[in-house]
């Protein structure tokens, strides 16, 4: 647990007028996020200074329990965060490169997962996070109904789509027609260069992985 | 989503008497490894045949966000039996390898870092997974209170400690006290080597995707 | 299960001008609980249409448990806004009534009570619900993380602050801050009548509990 | 908050040989509910030292989020397990009085509920809860999939069936083939007797309420 400082970064999304989406949503959602990076960096600080030899792990209550679990709630408040502003900034359109190969292979069409997308935006109470599983390669769009209700692991996000209200209550209004209309100004917003950055990214871990060829055998006893 | 089909492994683990965790406890569990498979099956089926265009997409319920939602449940369900089946089987005894060199320098000692996994296995409600962070290279006792909640995503576990009930009940009554006979138990038969093959896979995924030259800057903006 | 269905009521809230909390955002607010009376009926319709001795029952995945969990989602979101809503349109002030006298004695002052609103006001991720306990009659600030997360039964629910952003990031601003300015807004707007008229029910329900003299003895089995 | 301290009862099913459940389970499981009991007088007694004025209110993670949350997870350990214990002990049969007049108007006889209760046990995680809603006297099986998880408020529950893995695997199991053995034990030692004291309590309750003549209208501004 020799965890760096976690620090708000700078985004290029702050720098210029989005399409849709207000200075002030954008200043107010990064307040936000300085509040996860503090809270997760408290949350370190607190469980490297447990003693545990002496602390209580006690499963219905202890603080062990409580900042382990709660750390998570910041840990990905930031991380969902961080990637969310890295995408905006950019010209939208239609996805491209080696992300829009892989859901047009994968979803039978570009369009198909951009169905699929919008239809999880709106099914989900926080994020949707396009995830890429390091065990078989494949893509799914996550719902995730709090910052860290529902992730998974073995799993690399791609295109993180914040839905909680906050992203969109001041602009578009706090309703389900609200979130749609939220949801298209995200893609407008889109920079697909750095969705695919991150996807060259999940795919040379993937790629790291197998080539240790460690991977588990189909019958272990093997 | 094109997924593979899942499908339950043989274990070494199996194939011997363990110490102290019975062939009837463990051929329950494996059952229920099965039935997590299973259900992992028919939840990508069921969100394979979804027609995007046309589902509803509804964060108060919709078939489209149970589904979407439980299949986490059943995919980690699969996921962290498999990995806790292939541990099993082992001499047990202190931690070696790269394992140990990691947890001493990050817990300032492997024992302090078994003193941490010890808590965190009473603190838990459902699982201890030992997890390596793809951002930074560190190790954290994740505690998970189900199969799928509080996991978070850009890690790849490397041990997984299964405390549901289901795991110890049997052999260790369903106490406090005999949850941590169990976990005695499950570190005298843990192959430390097979954590150790997890290891060099997460470190090779993370080398994979440092070597991109693709992480984020200080400065996204730059 | 031959509920009756769930109708969005009209309040005077919606009838005048509230201090600091805009008509927009009372609008908005609307059409989510008339949302949540809708899906509940939904979910009351597909639960009363199972034929339950031919249905899955199944904890990894199926219908059912979707239905019946997402089913509460639903029908505390309705409650919760009925509550909320039928708070509004006072004129705040201080506390007053047997409301006063309770919360003056359990909290050791009404400003005590109200400082602990408030801090729970912050610490919540959605609402909080001043609750009375059926048992024993006390208070008790409870927090609750989503619609449904943390609610307890054996509880009538006397005070009702919804803090999901919905309820103010359009008048004050999606941050911390601005939550703390919406609270202030709504004991500016609620009305201590309606809060004492809630009481009054949750008293006369435990007496009438009480008077069957049915309680559990401290010796179940004398 | 002047709670009273929780205390372990003792329960004639605690006198005598079930059918089926043994011994050893009853007294592991006793156990458990007295660690919930002194869990929430933990909470209580923490909740209660809180200075309210000077304590952080933090919605990420703060000490009092995190008591306030598993203090309910405490609170329904204790009040779940109690009312469990109390119905244990009885000779089962089939549901009498007017718990089965009850159940037979509202799913179409009683063996249906009978169906649907079974079908519950097996598709909850935790407990199924027979509750009755104080707004609408309605009975409804709950599902829980821990011991707070989906609990909903003005609600006083008649019937708790705890299907956590404690209450079974030694007799029984770890498989859903053991949960359901287990639940045809529960019914045959169940005290229908016990199940009417809990609903005669509920129905006075909500009587207790309405009489105060203070509901709600249809239209609340009239």
């Amino acid at each position: 647990m020799p965890w760096d400082e976690l620090k708000p970064r700078e985004f290029a999304a702050f720098e210029k007028d989005l399409d849709g989406i207000s200075r002030q949503t954008m200043q107010d959602h990064y307040k936000l996020y300085e509040g996860y990076a503090k809270k997760a960096n408290e949350c370190r600080r607190i469980l490297n200074e447990f003693d545990y030899a002496q602390i209580e792990g006690n499963q219905v209550y202890s603080p062990l329990r409580a900042v382990s679990v709660d750390y998570t709630f910041a840990l990905l408040g930031y991380k969902n965060h961080d990637l969310y502003f890295g995408h905006l900034g950019g010209d939208g359109g239609d996805p491209h490169g080696r992300f829009a190969e892989l859901v047009d292979r994968e979803f039978n069409g570009v369009n198909k997962w951009l169905d699929a997308l919008k239809k999880a935006a709106s099914a989900a109470r926080g994020w949707v996070i396009v995830g890429y599983d390091l065990n078989d390669g494949s893509l799914f769009n996550y719902l995730m109904d709090s910052q860290n209700l529902w992730a998974v692991y073995n799993m690399v996000p791609v295109l993180a789509l914040d839905v909680y209200e906050h992203a969109y209550v001041r602009d578009f209004g706090a309703t389900p027609d609200g979130r749609k209309q939220y949801v298209e100004a995200f893609l407008r917003n889109v920079n697909w260069d750095h969705v695919n950055r991150q996807l060259a990214q999940a795919e040379a871990a993937k790629q790291g992985a197998d080539a240790t060829g460690l991977q588990e055998p189909a019958v272990a006893g093997a």
